[in-house]
């Protein structure tokens, strides 16, 4: 197996010099010189990035992350960030101009070749996350009137281009979508055969404006390679790859955790603390801001503590409880939004059957509690108490958890907020009003 | 664009004849057929797949969801299931047959011809979730010494058998993997050329032993849609597709999400509220268990408790704030080891960043804390006390946070394990003594 192509763990020596360090990348995958260029300071990555010749290092920045390429792309001159992005494809080309503030950015169209420019500037005016954005330009597509021959007379001029060619497109006379065919039928078919009768004329299509979370979607689900984008009156407009889809998936992945938990990805290559904490805070503000709700809800019932502490003790049991309960039941919601969209029929089912699971868990965990508590305190009416606003808590979480991700969806919010503080901190107040609503009810039997 | 390919949201009438459905799905996907076929329920959904061809309902099985699939198999005769799994690629065969029980599996594979056979039974000795696990043992190789003309030959022959054939791979002598080249290399090269003239000799290989989720991460980093799949030493043994990886990729996202909140994906498709709740209850258990020893812990500060009540108050808060950091700081821990396997060099240098990060955490919220309580309830003191250990306590918590995924890992646990319930829970009762303790310590000073 010639291993020279895949060095995860290439090690450079930081004191050693510009030209050393190529020479030692020589030969290496573009990602693998990227990974390996990413472990060294600023100036010596420009430095080894000026001795690569500007084709590797055009391939080596787009593998750079986002960080490293803001770094390295701010050092360099107009003129050259026009060379990469002429190296690049469009959809490269389009993410590195992208990048630049207004006045850079107009100075690299400029110096770019008329037809790179208009390719760039066309990509550039999609939202980030619609096909549009994440497409090239860059496709082989012909009449269905032409041959064999000319398809592959076509990919052979192409061929420079356009990397990974898989599919060829076929159009009709004003440049509608019509048809797909692999390139195995070119290596198969006679060369005069007519495009239009070796095409497959069920092609997965997606337009412009289709949210990448969508597309993604559609390549997952029919298997694809690559998929092309048309504009609203059918016009094939570009294609998308589906290296860029994993992209995509990695990305929404890392942003639904990352909402879950109050931070973000792009943390992982900030250096400093200053700003990481920044990024952190605001989660752990509107966590603060409820557990101080809570302790105005428990100064609000602080008779009933007063007479009897020990209800005080079981406030943690009750706030784990009502998060957990609520986070369960949030995100199998989220979840099951993003692996059946467009399907709304079963809202109601759904909150039925997450309402039923909530009955049986609190009834077995308050059953529980109930148990131990008494045992323990040897007060059956405090266990009765806390086991009894213990499953009504579970009861109002999963009420919560379901309710909120439709309600979010209803006016036009990610649902996956749904699993971030929000619920939970909701679940802890409205879970101590509960418990120390009923004890205080109650409060008369138990004292 | 010719829609009737792509029929996302087609409702099938459930009191319709399996004939008359099966009618309106002709033609469509069989990614839209199975969508469609899963909302009826195991009766009609089997009689419509009998009456589709088997080439069709073989494909339409291997895109049902994993619950339908086995009612499916179930109800299905072994001779029906060796038909099918004779359409089918190798992995997915191997996929089908290894659902079955033993003796129901003894039965089809000896109802499968030999070559068929023997390629499922070789996929099934692998680990689930291993390179040989996802791979597909139908491949196009051909000898290096071989020409151009003799690989369109090849193509001609395997094109019934294996799809979408994007790479052809080479081999020597002894069948090692030696390079690939592109079907376009074949449309472009002249016929009579030597394929060791025209293979790339850097290919990118997994060994049949790799965990999935390192096979995912190349095909990510180096932008793959095949990668071929060698045996300990260097035999070419099957390839892996990029649909199957970006199987992966949700899989491996799904779990992590699923081990963060308790619960597990499948339940999705699971229609008993009795299993789901059993799935949830476990994480739930440990929460309760974990409120129940933070119970244990408030009681033993009773006496500092009933002094001043209004320490009660703030036990959510300090559980909330413990709660929060530590599960930021697992994740992102864990996201970190996911996106730079092999990379250990930099732990005691990550420990310190999330260490000053929490520092920078706990002084402004520890501040502002102190300051809402002293305003509010007038003790400065009391004040210093909660505000003193929330700041502890997001040390704490962080430091836990950060050790424990590696901990984790170096005992041979997924790390993603820190980010369930187990690491929020310790900090709610670490966090409770550290605010108790600080508390009774500082207690004379209050009252």
């Amino acid at each position: 197996m010639p291993d020279r192509a895949r060095e995860e763990n290439l090690v450079l020596d930081p004191q050693g010099s510009a030209s050393s360090i190529a020479e030692q990348l020589q030969g290496l995958h573009p990602a693998d010189i990227a990974a390996a260029l990413e472990r060294l300071d600023g100036d010596l990555l420009r430095a080894v990035l000026a001795e690569l010749d500007t084709e590797t290092s055009a391939d080596v920045l787009i593998h750079l992350d986002e960080h490293a390429l803001e770094e390295v792309l701010a050092e360099l001159e107009t003129p050259e960030i026009a060379d990469i992005a002429t190296e690049l494809e469009s959809d490269d080309a389009a993410d590195v101009v992208g990048m630049l503030e207004d006045d850079r950015r107009d100075e690299v169209l400029s110096q770019l070749e008329d037809e790179d420019r208009r390719q760039v500037e066309h990509l550039l005016q999609y939202e980030d996350e619609s096909a549009g954005g994440i497409m090239a330009s860059e496709l082989v597509y012909l009449n269905r009137d032409k041959t064999v021959a000319d398809a592959i007379e076509l990919i052979r001029q192409a061929a420079e281009q356009v990397d990974d060619i898989h599919n060829v497109y076929v159009t009709d006379g004003t440049r509608r979508l019509v048809g797909v065919f692999p390139l195995r039928s070119l290596v198969l078919a006679h060369s005069n055969t007519r495009i239009g009768d070796i095409m497959e004329p069920d092609v997965v299509s997606v337009s412009t404006e289709t949210d990448q979370e969508d597309v993604a979607h559609a390549f997952s689900k029919y298997d694809l390679v690559a998929m092309p984008v048309v504009d609203p009156s059918g016009v094939l407009v570009g294609r998308i790859t589906v290296d860029d889809i994993i992209d995509v998936i990695h990305e929404e992945a890392d942003e639904d955790i990352s909402l879950m938990v109050g931070t973000r990805e792009d943390e992982l290559h900030e250096e400093s603390s200053m700003r990481i904490s920044r990024i952190r805070l605001p989660w752990l503000v509107i966590g603060a801001a409820g557990g101080l709700c809570s302790a105005l809800v428990m100064r609000h019932f602080s008779l009933s503590l007063e007479r009897v502490l020990a209800l005080a003790f079981f406030v943690p049991v009750i706030t784990a409880m009502g998060g957990n309960v609520g986070l369960q039941t949030s995100t199998i919601i989220v979840r099951s939004m993003h692996s059946e969209r467009g399907l709304n029929d079963a809202v109601g089912e759904r909150l039925f059957k997450e309402w039923r699971v909530a009955l049986m868990n609190a009834v077995v965990l308050g059953a529980a509690i109930w148990a131990i508590v008494g045992f323990w305190l040897g007060s059956w009416q405090l266990a009765a108490v806390v086991g009894g606003s213990l499953s009504m808590v579970i009861l109002v979480a999963a009420t919560l958890g379901a309710v909120i991700p439709y309600a979010l969806r209803g006016v036009g919010i990610d649902p996956a907020v749904a699993q971030g503080p929000f619920v939970t901190t909701l679940n802890d107040i409205l879970g101590i009003l509960v418990y120390l609503g009923m004890a205080s009810v109650f409060l008369t039997a138990i004292s």
